[in-house]
């Protein structure tokens, strides 16, 4: 199959909440597939409200595969740091076409919530 | 009416949670509306985070109908079988025209949770 | 303001859900706003999966205003007659320019859960 | 970064729910993000069903940053005044570009629930 989607994802609601003390932790999922023939080199860049954004390391996406790489584990994302409890945006950057989905499952108050958006495609 | 929509979706965030205890099971369910006047035949293929995807069988979204296909069961979605609890992504091709969304209702904490998304349209 | 959006909005995924015995009923709302200085005619048609689509009558979405309707209030949507605990989805088409969001508000298992999409965008 | 993203976005459901008595207030975000090197002039319209719409002052969204405002918060959004529990539209207006997600966090019924959509890019 040919690689599906865009180059660049922009997500505007990121936040990752506490992890509460539910059996599940509170998490936010960046979820990525790359349908081609290649692997996807890929970087994230976050936005702060109050300070300058940080970009991560580049990371791979394999040719044929997905990842569901949840945001507050570094080592998954090209070690990039978002804190919890702090809002954020994201950009996803790809030399290879991909599709990008972000899921929120948030615990706090003592039940699970779920939102999920598929990012706005650039280009 | 026309056949509204486009060929080829992709939602990259499937996951389909355990069934849990409650009265309704947790499951995810694929949403195809061919609102045109010829049957559309429609193949799956999932893509996963440490292995080959898996295409589906073709299987007839008819002309005017919708179908609301739980995820979990092969039968209604071309003999594919999707592996509960395990992280993966859709692609959705038809040879018509349609629009497709998935949905997630999660009942793992012991409440009902939902997210949902229109897919990502390719062409 | 000119009339923003387009003129033909596809989604997917529609079902009432029971009433439930919560103080606030299960439900679906169509969201529709029509930023434009020109009344809107809008049609609903609601396809299923084992009968022919149904077609709504016309009715008024008034210019510079939104409509948020209930689904399963015929009076708010052409006597459009959708029932409850039937998948189904749903076309939207305004002789006008709108933009369309369907939300459910879910209660079957005690508690409430949410989903919303903003409808396809067809022309 | 170029300023990635659109002018124009529309979000047809608004509804602000009542603060409720929980830990977290019900509450409504608009998240903006400004991916490029100037800042962003942003005006909000709301539109609602019996009224005319209203305009909020110009506010802005500084280059290289986001913003996560609560909606009922009118000192973050221009001085906009969107009371709660009333049903509304949302087109949001900037000089640069943009990209716009709006997600609720409804606890009327004593749990948490959340819905997210990505605004939809008109021009």
């Amino acid at each position: 199959m040919k690689a599906l989607g865009k180059k660049v994802w922009v997500i505007p609601d990121g936040y990752i909440p506490s992890e509460g003390s539910m059996s599940i932790p509170g998490h936010e999922c960046l979820c990525i597939v790359n349908t081609g023939d290649v692997d996807a080199k890929v970087k994230l860049t976050v936005f702060f409200e109050d300070r300058d954004p940080l970009e991560s390391d580049y990371f791979v996406v394999r040719a044929k595969r997905t990842i569901h790489a949840w945001l507050n584990r570094p080592e998954l994302i090209g070690n990039l740091v978002i804190p919890r409890e702090v809002p954020y945006s994201l950009v996803v950057e790809s030399d290879q076409n991909i599709v990008v989905q972000m899921s929120r499952l948030d615990t706090r108050l003592g039940n699970m919530a779920l939102l999920s958006v598929i990012g706005f495609p650039v280009e």
